[in-house]
């Protein structure tokens, strides 16, 4: 049965958006990737400030409210459809809500072929990337690193902490059918 | 009938940007936006080097091939999707192919409530505002000025030419249900 | 006497980027363009939320400490020499302070001829477009409008509210030696 | 002696602007960063498409004409000006010309207290991490991972390939004075 999304999890400076573009790289077939920071950039910039929207706290703390939580539906029900529709995908998000955040795409997925990808990083090397980023705030790779992946189902996980973004999406690549 | 979706058509540095972000602080609800630029990002960068995918020559002309037009279709059934699923979308696109590229949306779109926008902005105004945008390409603002608005038909039409965006916007919203 | 540096000094949202980007192409020779923006950016990211550097509040005030002014005026001194070893060079700045912010471009110009350029734009079109820009934070255009231009003296003006970049970049090349 | 200047050089993709963003975390006092990407940034949007300026051919092959060699110098002298008036500051390079590229900073430098600092990733693993950050181009970090290092001399070399980037940084601020 042919992959038709491949979803990525995993916390901020994980190396997920690495991954992506490695993958999108190696495999033949295009595959368009979207993903939670996307979908960010398409809301209003006023629901970036909006405890209705997403707020992102000064100590990496980030919380989202029923705006943007009726939006992402919409937004996942779209992206499934992209993929019935015949374009592959490639998501990357990060699951605040463990498992529950994996319910959400399982509601909009059916029967739809996925392949699930946990990308894992120690907490101390992906607060070191997040300090190389340049990103003002710290603390929010430390802060999701192992809570994104609690209750969370896979089909494959990678740990980006001692392997390059390449290798593990020639990991990931070779899953897909 | 509540409008589910707003379609900006425009040439490249007509001023479609803008607009959309003053669209998305005037209008009460919450809109998604997408555009023709996030679909090109969402694309594997060696897409935008490949005559299947879309090149831009030094002149300013865009050409997309077979994979472009192939992802393009699954693309807008999934942004349709995410309209029909409660999200309320607008797009800015460039229809290099005028009203085929609209006829392209209208096979995608069905019975959506679609309120069609035609922007429009003087060729050497555009041409201008392409240099302040310091794009090293020259060209694309002046040979897209009038070529996407060949027979579209629209709801409605602004001119960024003297009218800022932010008029724009509020003459657009004024007519979203 | 040939001119040697170009001085912008504008509110926020004002135009000045576009006016500069369109100097760079219009004036024969190449000049090399810096400005307050991208000072910031040389900084170190945890002074942008520390009151001894930089500091953008929510409301669109804009405060900077010890830290920054010390860091500015070797900046300035190095802009002024880079002018004196042979590069033309453009600044786009910020005068928060009004004339005192003038001064300490002054202190370090020495006898460089400097052509000094005020980039005016009414406060509600500046705002506008503050809106179209996407940013968060609303506020900074129409606080700074006005007091920026306060006691500073300029060899031209031009303002973007019904001109265009482009004309007032060629306005201002009219002006350089 | 206080060090009033670092000096990074390494080929592209080997990690030279994660360290400096570490090294601007970690170092107590504010330092500023400069580099040959805000230098290019700086200059018109023409001279890159010109022979005169730099060319990035599809290869990954990078040329630089008179023009650029002549803003160069002069840039060097504005940010040694800098350093002198008491900013101390961190440059990060590509030392297209090795030994040569360095000579070009020690005619600008005088008797000015520098690190220079050497950064190494192996070809393969620099051509990969290209490959994550989505470039179009590919070809610069394999062309240049070992000719950059051609002849220059350092006082010390960290190398990326399996040390993170705030290692390294930590490394190199422990030989600031």
């Amino acid at each position: 049965m042919t992959t038709q999304m491949i979803i990525l999890n995993g916390g901020s400076s994980s190396g997920k958006s690495g991954i992506v573009r490695c993958l999108q790289a190696v495999l033949p077939d295009p595959w368009l990737a979207f993903g939670v920071d996307s979908f960010v950039d398409a809301m209003p910039a006023k629901m970036q400030a909006s405890d209705e929207g997403i707020v992102f706290s000064a100590d990496g703390k980030v919380n989202v409210g029923a705006d943007f939580r009726a939006l992402e539906a919409a937004w996942m029900d779209g992206v499934v459809a992209m993929a019935r529709a015949g374009a592959r995908v490639i998501i990357d998000d990060v699951f605040l809500g463990g498992a529950a955040s994996q319910q959400r795409w399982q509601n909009a997925l059916g029967d739809l072929a996925v392949l699930w990808v946990g990308v894992r990083c120690e907490g101390a090397v992906a607060a070191g990337r997040e300090v190389a980023r340049g990103n003002r705030t710290q603390g929010m790779a430390a802060s999701q690193a192992d809570v994104v992946h609690a209750g969370v189902l896979y089909d494959l996980e990678v740990d980006t902490t001692h392997t390059e973004s390449l290798l593990c999406a020639r990991t990931i690549a070779a899953h897909v059918r």
